[in-house]
């Protein structure tokens, strides 16, 4: 084997990384880049903030407005419903104050319309062609359809919070993708961009594969991706992980 | 317009049929052909029974079954794990006494295998290009995807009973399809083979379009396929339903 600089920076397919019959995928990071896509949105509306920044706390909103659902001080919601919440406290931080209730509409639906990494569609459809590819994203249904739509990304199944009416990293979660394809819990493998969604998928028996987005927030700013041991595997993006699992 | 006999024979299409942005449909029978995939079944296993009046009668313990669910005389349960409870009570039924554990499963999954009608794919990927096509069929999440592998059925998402914890016709699931997707129910159009099923749609509020599936219960035996003017419209097939919403 020639050792190139790319294949020398991760480590070996561990043995017996085979196929599984589930395939479910974290969105948001893992699937598409977030954070350059909320930048272009926010920029295209002129809103006069540093998007850099609005896109960073947009998102670092996101846990604990999910944390308020979990612990039951809000009732069920949906991401769309939390996103709007989180922009509502960032327009008054970020002191822009002059947005309709139609442009805050389109600017919280700039999360439909995130572009997935270059090599995710390409990925997606060598594993589709031979095993179940799904979402399993705390977004909701319409929203991961919809981005679905937007990037050409050919789902066999988007689940999602919603259908479990759980937000990871909820065991109920990840049981249930099981459950939905009548398997036990070790035959569904989950892909993330985060360890600790992988840390809590083990938990309940899933394998897990991580994922290098190393510009998941932004390219200027460092994101560690080394791999954990304790993941079935470690792949660079999905093209990767696609040759280490149809190999 | 020159009038072919195939033209002349259905009404034209309803004044303002315009594509909804979202249409759902239902499986059993409007997109596969749910008997002759039993029937085929069937007779691959050597049951010694007659398999048209099998496949029948394992289609018609569907509604008392989802009944008992409906009444509270029976948890929430899978369309899976009904069709299981009936498949038993047939094999006792039509005398069948030989099969294993093993092959009353791989018989009972033969509802993940149905073909669907000819014209099926084409005019589903016709209406993808230019809107989002769902599934809204009783049966669960897996089922409903295993049958879209098989069949190539290209949805943009699948709904299912299983997500609403309803069973058709409750308008729990009508209603919260256009919830799914943040519209109102008129933005939603059910798109169906059985007339009970659009008329509880309507009644939520949905557009309805009929699709004549005329051998839907086997080649010889009659089906009722007259247009309901109370619908949206009437398609003979799929291509039809293509032909007239991207007219």
């Amino acid at each position: 084997m020639v050792e190139t600089p790319n294949i020398a920076r991760r480590p070996l397919p561990a043995a017996g990384a085979t196929l599984p019959p589930v395939l479910a995928f974290d969105v948001f990071g893992t699937v598409v880049d977030w954070h350059g896509g909320i930048c272009n949105a926010v920029q295209a509306m002129n809103l006069d903030v540093d998007a850099d920044a609005f896109a960073l706390a947009w998102r670092a909103g996101y846990q604990p407005a999910m944390q308020k659902v979990r612990s039951g001080e809000r009732g069920w919601t949906s991401i769309d419903d939390l996103h709007r919440s989180i922009l509502e406290q960032l327009l008054v931080q970020f002191g822009v104050r002059h947005l309709s209730e139609g442009e805050k509409d389109h600017l919280n639906k700039s999360w439909h319309q995130l572009d997935p990494w270059p090599d995710v569609v390409q990925g997606l459809n060598r594993l589709k062609a031979r095993t179940i590819i799904c979402t399993l994203s705390n977004g909701n249904i319409g929203l991961l359809t919809r981005m679905a739509k937007h990037g050409g990304l050919p789902w066999d199944c988007i689940l999602s919070a919603e259908v479990f009416k759980a937000y990871k990293p909820d065991p109920a979660i990840y049981l249930g993708v099981a459950k939905v394809f009548d398997l036990p819990p070790g035959a569904v493998m989950l892909v993330a961009a985060h360890q600790e969604d992988l840390v809590a998928a083990r938990a309940c028996g899933l394998q897990t594969a991580y994922v290098e987005r190393p510009a998941e927030f932004g390219a200027n700013r460092a994101k560690d991706v080394h791999p954990d041991p304790a993941n079935t595997l470690h792949a660079r993006d999905f093209l990767d992980l696609a040759d280490q699992l149809l190999a």
